[in-house]
């Protein structure tokens, strides 16, 4: 069996990557650390893990070599740890933010303070597979990607990838996101009563995760906009864009059933009839996959492009695991089968 | 005291209009009609109303001369039985679409189907105060507003009014929406199972409300998106539009401090601290207010401007009943005091 | 205009009472005291009174003399500051927990601690006007009510009253509630991921509030069992009890009637048909009244009685402002009749 | 592989089923049956199945032969067509009432009606792995269990067998339920503007569940009171019992643990620490444990039991397939290893 560690397991992030690895049958789950819960069995923190694993939270310091180490950290931890950690390990699966943007400016401006290790930003392959398949096969070390910049690239894949859209007319990603992408933590607006049956645009645009977008889809002319709705888990992208004269309705069919057949996780989400007819995060809870809808008002070229995923899975802990897979050689799927629950 | 009766008050428009004309001082609710609900207790419908009124639903052809009629009745019905209605009364205030736009082609373009009553289409006022106060004041049938467009409006009601943004530049409208806005009839996919924690981009264009924001606003190259969020009352659109050269932070701030001071029920919310920093239709269920915000990007001059209400009061009753305030030569806000809960 | 000024009027139950007196025709409010929020606007704090107030939270320390003071301060500091508050006003209605029970040992007992100002005990009159309107009328000093002691209490009272119980059997009361029961501050469990969604029966028996139930209904055996649910605001208590041989269903429908038609903000809901069958919270939202249901077992002498309260209205702020008006002379709706919306 | 065919497929229950079974390392899914979405892909109606199966819904009429026959058709339907189906197998697990009770007298009293195949009543073991594993062993023939009455009966398992409790004093099981337990059919109050944020005590007693608690706990004197909250999928119930004279909480303990350990999918969730210290249903979607709680009042011996359970797995499907596996000599828990999710 082959040995993972965990840095970081009592956040959400963490918490589902364990999940994940305690089932998945190629790994051992060898240590689990958290600052804040040391000592505790991983089940009092995830209760979903009770009768699951008898592991409990470890310190940092108790690091043991292992093959591959996945880091859960705060945003800013890995940076500054990258040496040690790879003292104990060859392969590293980051799901922070630490190792996403190839250029220490970018990742200064959007991030707002220098990168510590700028070194290692190049070492890192982004951990999208289906941007990056072929490189995350011989890559040591893969950076996380960030949850509405996977459904912000995943919405414009298809189109980008196929060249259909003007790429000098701003292209605009609504996002609504459920609560658990703010993280275990909680605060003043985490608060329950103040945070249920909200819709809140929190962020109109500049979100941190534009960077992503930008750098992976080469479009430069792109804003996100962030609202908040009331559901756990989910984030639906809804990308409007411009199409290129001449594109019709078809030529976007093919775009999109492209991607979905070289992609095990993308599915097309557009029916004529019955409840679920566009991409919905709900039904996608504890699933990778990401479900894409798309629709063109020929009459204008508009195009609205759908990406549905879990946060936590697809946009976090799900993709690691992937590019896990991909890493190791193994089967691209292994321990993601879970389907999704109808109804939820 | 004025007498009303209302027309089709099982719906939740209609019900909503009738729990502000029960508390009204001005008012005395005569009738109240419904199909479905003939003989019962208006409260074993609303039951919120236990206690308030012993009035039951009666039926149409039992109507009787009024003072006020609100119809309230599913789309198309007001239209054919318009010519009935004048006969017991000088002054109408319709819920419905069928008296809102004035064209009829343009109303056949969105709806589908031939006006029936189309010289009657100029004789409405359009039924949204902040538009229309002093045509109202002056008016003897004034029409329903559709909540999206509502919020759609006073979203570009600041923008347009001190004509700061592009015409010729697309305006994308996003719109997120409770549950309430499909009315009281139930569907396949209003069933809470798969209604519930929804992120449902269920029209990402195409809408008919489009026609009332090309209509009030002037613009012809708009678009509302509209998804269905995890809430019963209440909505957010979130509009994006260019500013026109030059235009800055601060000459927002004067445009939407102009129409909130002239406006009794429009509020600016722009916060730098505190939970609510931005509009949120939460906290407005029951109130007439609508909030407003926005955000400019100085370096590309994309700016975000929301407004939130609550569909069912000034997306639909409470501007009903503003308008008939404004009709009558009443206090703009009698009747419409309530301010909303916190936390709810 | 009565002056009343409010102490601890950032929290929820504090807010609540100053919407409510904001709208007072009788009153006018001087201050809101709030440490945590110390030269804010009300408003800021909560959103709903936007436009309602220009009034900032002001120091304690600054209490200027007023007509009536409103306390609602965490549990515990009305205690210690009773007699700095007597010095500035004659009239207090308080909301916490501290002057509810008569009895010195029975405070220390449920509340783990002695109090600081047993003389004080005997000075305020329980705040249920249901169980206490002929003294809240000459009453000088009022007691806030325990939100699920409220529910539990009107839920008994037809029952207790027309004495229809056998007070030897154990009698249950499950009472289910919203997380706005838990006050504005949040802690690990309210943080939305981990609250939303729940069934959490986090009190089995034990509650604090159960102290009232017997101090008001003059019944020993009697547990409380709270259970968290998904929602905001609302309490519903459901009551299990054993009646008299002989109580016929007729009985209960007399005792109840008899409730209701001595109080105002008493209801029964029993109905044979549509949707709102029992009483519910989600309906009371922003209203004072409690609604009342029962059921009996004919076979076996089983009844349950259900009561459904906004545990921030009829549960709190509602009562409180209810025991002012009593405590005046006013009409005892005063201000409270905002009658809750539907569908909410 | 073993080859399993679904009637009545488009319903929860059987698209919970479908999605076990087509994940279940040894079955094969044959056909699955749906009178109202014959011709469709199951993906239509079940969306979580999209890229997993290219399954139509077929009809009843052609049904053909099989290893093991899921019937998951509304209540009365399997009575009726029994003697055609087991001409097609000889295996059958219903998920319906139809076969639960052993007694043809008992399911008239509950269910109203003559049952129309009453010599089968003794032909199934009733689907409780939990109770009747030896029995299931060397069943053909295994019925559904109800969801509340396995909430109910697993939240007594640990008091009934240790013998525990007085069985002459009354059992209060108060059941807090999702609204999946309506099934896939939408009516009037499952209307999500009406059935959100509830907390309605539809059911105060008799509920149909409860002839399965008195046959399977031999307990005359139990009642159960259903209320239905906001949440999609999940049962809370919280048993009150009387502990016999001498009972202290280290029996209870022995108790529970040894249930827990008999049983894979049983789990004792007591805690002093965290956020999750008593059973909870949300983090059970999904998943097919039962999650087990207790308090004891050692003044009175008043014990409240809880069980939470996912109603659609441990309270439908989930137990189905458990059965399936005792049946064929499968492990138990093969098909059933999805941990549940957390946050969620």
């Amino acid at each position: 069996m082959t040995t993972v560690s965990i840095i970081g397991g009592s956040g959400y992030g963490g918490g589902e990557a364990l999940r994940l690895l305690l089932d998945h049958p190629k790994v051992e789950v060898n240590q689990v650390t958290s600052r804040s819960h040391m000592g505790e069995f991983v089940y009092q923190v995830h209760p979903n893990l009770r009768k699951r694993t008898q592991l409990k939270f470890s310190d940092l310091s108790q690091l043991e070599p292992v093959d591959i180490l996945f880091l859960a950290q705060p945003h800013g931890e890995a940076q500054q740890h990258i040496e040690e950690y790879v003292k104990v390990t060859s392969r590293i699966v980051d799901l922070a933010a630490d190792f996403r943007l190839h250029d220490a400016d970018v990742y200064e401006k959007w991030y707002g303070e220098k990168h510590v290790a700028p070194d290692w930003l190049s070492k890192f392959v982004y951990g999208l597979p289906e941007l990056h398949r072929a490189e995350l096969a011989t890559a040591n070390y893969v950076s996380g990607v960030g949850c509405n910049a996977t459904a912000g690239n995943l919405a414009l894949l298809p189109l980008i990838k196929a060249d259909l859209i003007e790429r000098e007319v701003p292209i605009l990603i609504e996002i609504k996101v459920g609560s658990s992408e703010g993280g275990a933590e909680g605060n003043s607006g985490s608060h329950h009563p103040e945070r249920a049956s909200v819709i809140r645009t929190f962020s109109p645009f500049g979100h941190r995760h534009t960077a992503e977008v930008t750098q992976e889809m080469g479009v430069t002319k792109v804003s996100l906009t962030m609202t908040s709705v009331d559901l756990v888990r989910g984030v639906l992208a809804t990308a409007h864009a411009q199409v290129k004269a001449g594109v019709t309705t078809k030529d976007l069919w093919k775009a999109y059933r492209s991607v979905s057949n070289e992609n095990p996780f993308l599915r097309i989400v557009k029916e004529q009839r019955g409840i679920y007819r566009v991409p919905e995060p709900k039904i996608l809870a504890g699933s990778n996959y990401a479900d894409l809808g798309f629709e063109l008002d020929e009459s204008n070229g508009h195009v609205v492009s759908m990406c549905a995923i879990d946060n936590l899975m697809k946009g976090a802990a799900g993709s690691a695991v992937q590019c896990m897979n991909l890493m190791m050689g193994w089967d691209e799927t292994l321990g993601l089968e879970f389907a999704g629950l109808h109804p939820v």
